[in-house]
C-alpha cells in the first residue's frame, strides 16, 4: 500500500500484527480512530498500557485477576475439592456463563503443541500437579478443546496425575443441543453412540 | 461476559468500540496482546497516540499527510489541472495503486448523508469550490461510491460546480473485469448496456 503518511503507516502496521487483521482492516480501524475525539484514542491507548502493566495472575489457578488470588479461588461458595483444568481465561468465562459449575479452575495457559514449539514445561502443569499432590483435590475435570493439541494435553495430564489416585474426568463430547443428526460428522456421531448415557442421566439438574 | 479482571474488561470494552469488532473478537485481540512482550504493546499504544497528535492534513487537498502539503500535491510529475474528488484517504490509495491517474486529488472527508446527520457543511466542499474558482483546474472527476450517499454528493457537487464551466465527469460504472454476466445485478447490467462504449475505446492505454 502507498501510504501518504509515515505515522499512518506505522499505526496500520501495528494493527495488522493482530490475529485475523489484515492491512485493509487495519487501515479501516485506524481511520476510524483518527476520526474520533482525542479522549477516545487516549482512553484506548491507556487501557492497553494499564492492562499490560497492571494485570496479575492468580497465584493459585493462574487465571487473569486484579488481585493476588482471583475472585473464583477466593469465593466462599466454591467447592475447592473439584478442579476444572482449562486452556485459558476465555474457557473460564465460557464455563462460568453456564452457571453449572461450582468448583475452582486451573488455567494451563495453552496446550501442548510440538508444531508450535509448546511443550509441557511452557504450561502451568507443575503447579497443577502440586495442587493435586497436596491432597486437597478430590476430582480433576479436564475441559480442553476437542483438537489434536487438546487430546495430547489430556493424555499427558492423565499420565502425570493418575498416580495420585484422584478421579480424572473429561467433559462429555457428543452432538450439540439443537444439532441435527444428519449434519453431525461421523466421528462425533460414532463416539456419541458408543458413549451413550442412560436416559434418566441425560437431564440437566 | 463475566470478566475476572477490571483492567481486562476495560481493554475489551475499548476494543469493542471499533467498527466490526464484537466482544468476543475484542477479547481475543486483547488476550493476544497480553501474551506479547511489553515492547510490542508499548509500540502499539504509542503508534496510536503519535498518530493522533502528529497527523496533518494537506492544506491543499485535505489528504492525510506528515507535511503541510502532501506528496501528491507537491509531486513534480502531477497534472494540477486535473482534480479527482474522493471520499477519504483510502480512495486516494486505491486510485494510486492503479497507476492510471496522474492528476491531483481533493478529499471530501465523507459523503452527504442526512441519515447520519452529515450535511455539505461538514465536508471540505467550500475548499473544492475555491480551487475550481481559482481557474487552475480544467477537469473535475467525481470518484465517489456508487451508493445513495455517493449519488447525492455527486448531484450536490455538480450543481455547485457547473457555473464554473469546467468539465465534470464521474468514473465509469459497469461490470467488473472478470465478472460473469449472470451474477451481475440488473441495475448495473442495464446501465452498462445503456452506457456502452465503442470497442476501440474499451482498452486501457
Amino acid at each position: 500500500m502507498n501510504f501518504s503518511s509515515k505515522l499512518l503507516e506505522n499505526a496500520v502496521n501495528e494493527f495488522s500484527k493482530l490475529p485475523g487483521v489484515g492491512q485493509k482492516t487495519a487501515l479501516r480501524l485506524v481511520l476510524h480512530l483518527l476520526n474520533q475525539p482525542d479522549q477516545i484514542v487516549t482512553d484506548f491507548s491507556n487501557s492497553l498500557t494499564k492492562l499490560k502493566s497492571g494485570i496479575r495472575f492468580c497465584s493459585n489457578c493462574n487465571n487473569i485477576s486484579d488481585h493476588p488470588i482471583c475472585e473464583i479461588c477466593a469465593g466462599i461458595k466454591r467447592d475447592r475439592t473439584l478442579v476444572c483444568v482449562v486452556e485459558d481465561t476465555r474457557d473460564v468465562m465460557a464455563i462460568e456463563n453456564t452457571n453449572q459449575y461450582q468448583g475452582v479452575y486451573h488455567v494451563l495457559g495453552g496446550l501442548i503443541s510440538p508444531m508450535d514449539g509448546i511443550g509441557p514445561s511452557d504450561l502451568h502443569i507443575e503447579k497443577l500437579i502440586d495442587r493435586v499432590k497436596s491432597g486437597e483435590i478430590q476430582e480433576v475435570i479436564l475441559a480442553l478443546s476437542a483438537t489434536m493439541e487438546g487430546d495430547t494435553t489430556i493424555f499427558y495430564l492423565y499420565k502425570k496425575l493418575k498416580e495420585f489416585q484422584v478421579p480424572i474426568s473429561t467433559i462429555a463430547r457428543g452432538i450439540a443441543f439443537g444439532g441435527e443428526l444428519e449434519y453431525v460428522d461421523e466421528i462425533t456421531l460414532g463416539r456419541s453412540i458408543v458413549t451413550r448415557v442412560p436416559y434418566e442421566n441425560s437431564f440437566i439438574k
